[in-house]
């Protein structure tokens, strides 16, 4: 007794990383159909050793079909996501097209499984950077609620894509290759021009602004909005807000681009109402089911620990130093695998646990 | 009319970088000593078309020396540094040996050039993450007092010495030469055992621990101290508040290591007394010497725009969304460079001006 699941955007970054985490969870499929643009019909790939054709999205796609992953961006989410509800799926999205909706639910199960129950037939997974921070977060706010959150993001370039690893390995070549050209005079190498950069491909290009990002930080993600903060930042600060279920936490976010695969970092200062023990929090993230905690508090996670983890690494546990009220931490996870394509399955598994599919 | 100059640790990272600022503003030099340990005596360096011999710093090195820059490290200033004063030369100290003493100012000729009037020979050179941050936030505090300041650093490797940016050349060759023969399964690039670096050199390492700094992101800069903040991070902590003669400024501070060659990014939050425009903090940011304001609030400088730049660069200067005293702004700045180096050399030139030397 199974289910008939849809894949949407089945060979881009976090589709192919759906495929796995389904085969990993022995999830109950019992078919499985991969849809994406024309461009990539035709290709096969592979779940449980069987070999699935990739089939061009029709309008007759999901007929049939309980459950429907999306991952194919926010403009096919916005045409596809009616039809196949139309045709009784329920899908899951993983776009920014549905978030913000009243009647669409926001959902990181570990924080609010619950508001799956109203769900009208699209439940939204939220963004890769508001995921990790609410799953770390949410064990404190159940001590006391959290008033204000101050983060900054070291974020992977796999969230931009699959071609943008490829971007990162290309300009890092590039730059290497004058390295060893220059490597006679080491002490200059702060003078190489290293900065013409060939942009070639503009993979990462927030803003349609092609930028350098080997061996750089960049602090721009997605286009600039209200107020100059930029998309990604406006999502942390309203996601957060709408998973948590409480407008009056303050959100102050800085999301930033690194020359890091996978694997997104978060600093974070948060303020909590009352004043708590570092012990108590210890104590919470221990036991939370979504979190592994670095216990000793001068060892901590990088990105590199991350790939292929389920659970969010919250290290670097400290307190403030003035404030009574005031912590802070340090939160790595998986951008296409709990920051998304895990983060979607797991919403699939809470709908049959709750009977609500 | 110059003045005898001697540097120590003149082949490092900063020596490098002091003889060439020194070159660069026409410093009045009327001779020049390069100093440095055993292992580096003998070596040949240019200063103004000259080649000059490091020599072995002796008991005798700073006879008739007029200012001593120091960039050799903590334990070594603290050997040398009165040896120098005894024999007549001020000291310019970038190491942390004396920063906290209570008889030894610590300088940003931008924020207290005025405290070099109490010197007593030694004069301290601050931490490179804490020079840009109060560079950029003094022309704020003069508008209101900041009471709050949370930063998180994006720190590049050369903080860590010339050695530093070899093993990150090295780790990166490493890890692209895995990615360029897994190459055909791009969709699996995560799961490239790219972790087992070969740990040979061991530069990178707080605390006596190796890492994987290519394509990472490390929270971890210099030993664990007290509650389990780093020295690196205390450094930015007490450093301010000496700096800025306010023990009133609460910082809670995270420093990260970033796979970057040259130039600190810090993505700072603050909270004011009082409630200021944007305008305001744009026109003080605008008008102060020290800074190079990204005016348009949608531009943003990365670490690769601030090598050889004197200037501290700010961008994304925002408000927050719901406090009406709190804003973020992101500093860059170049760690060897109005990090270390050229700051020292601005103690100097402060020296000559308020005729205290």
């Amino acid at each position: 007794m199974g289910y008939k699941v849809a894949i949407l955007g089945a060979t881009g970054a976090v589709g192919r990383e759906i495929l796995k985490y389904l085969e990993e969870v022995n999830f109950p499929v019992d078919d499985l159909k991969l849809l994406a643009s024309e461009k990539s019909a035709g290709k096969y790939m592979e779940f449980k050793g069987e070999k699935i054709k990739v089939e061009k999205v029709e309008e007759d796609s999901f007929k049939g079909i309980d459950i429907a992953l999306f991952s194919a961006g926010a403009s096919r989410s916005k045409k596809w996501a009616p039809i196949a509800v139309k045709s009784g799926a329920i899908v899951i999205d993983n776009s920014s097209a549905f978030r913000m909706e009243k009647d669409v639910p926001l959902v990181v199960p570990e924080v609010n499984e619950k508001d799956l129950k109203w769900h009208k037939g699209i439940i939204a997974n939220p963004n890769c950077s508001t995921i990790q921070m609410v799953v770390a977060l949410k064990p404190i706010y159940d001590l006391s609620p959290i008033r204000k959150i101050v983060v900054s993001t070291y974020q992977a370039v796999s969230g931009a894509g699959l071609n943008a690893i490829k971007e990162l390995v290309d300009q890092t070549e590039f730059i290497i290759d004058i390295y060893k050209a220059y490597k006679d005079k080491l002490e200059d190498f702060k003078y190489i021009p290293y900065k013409n950069l060939p942009y070639v491909k503009e993979i990462l290009k927030p803003g349609k602004i092609p930028y350098q990002i080997a061996f750089n930080c960049v602090p721009h993600i997605d286009v600039f909005m209200d107020e100059n903060y930029t998309k990604e930042e406006w999502k942390m600060v309203k996601e957060t807000k709408k998973i948590m279920h409480d407008d009056n936490i303050s959100v102050c976010a800085t999301c930033v681009r690194v020359p890091v695969f996978i694997g997104h970092s978060e600093s974070i200062y948060i303020e909590t109402q009352d004043p708590l023990k570092l012990e108590e929090i210890y104590l919470a993230l221990e036991k939370a089911p979504g979190v592994k905690l670095y216990k000793d508090p001068r060892t901590y996670p990088t990105p590199v620990d991350v790939e292929g983890e389920n659970k969010v690494l919250v290290g670097r546990v400290r307190r403030d130093l003035d404030n009574d009220r005031a912590y802070t931490l340090w939160v790595v996870g998986d951008n296409l695998r709990k920051g998304a394509a895990q983060n979607a399955v797991q919403i699939a598994e809470s709908l049959i646990k709750l009977n609500l599919i």
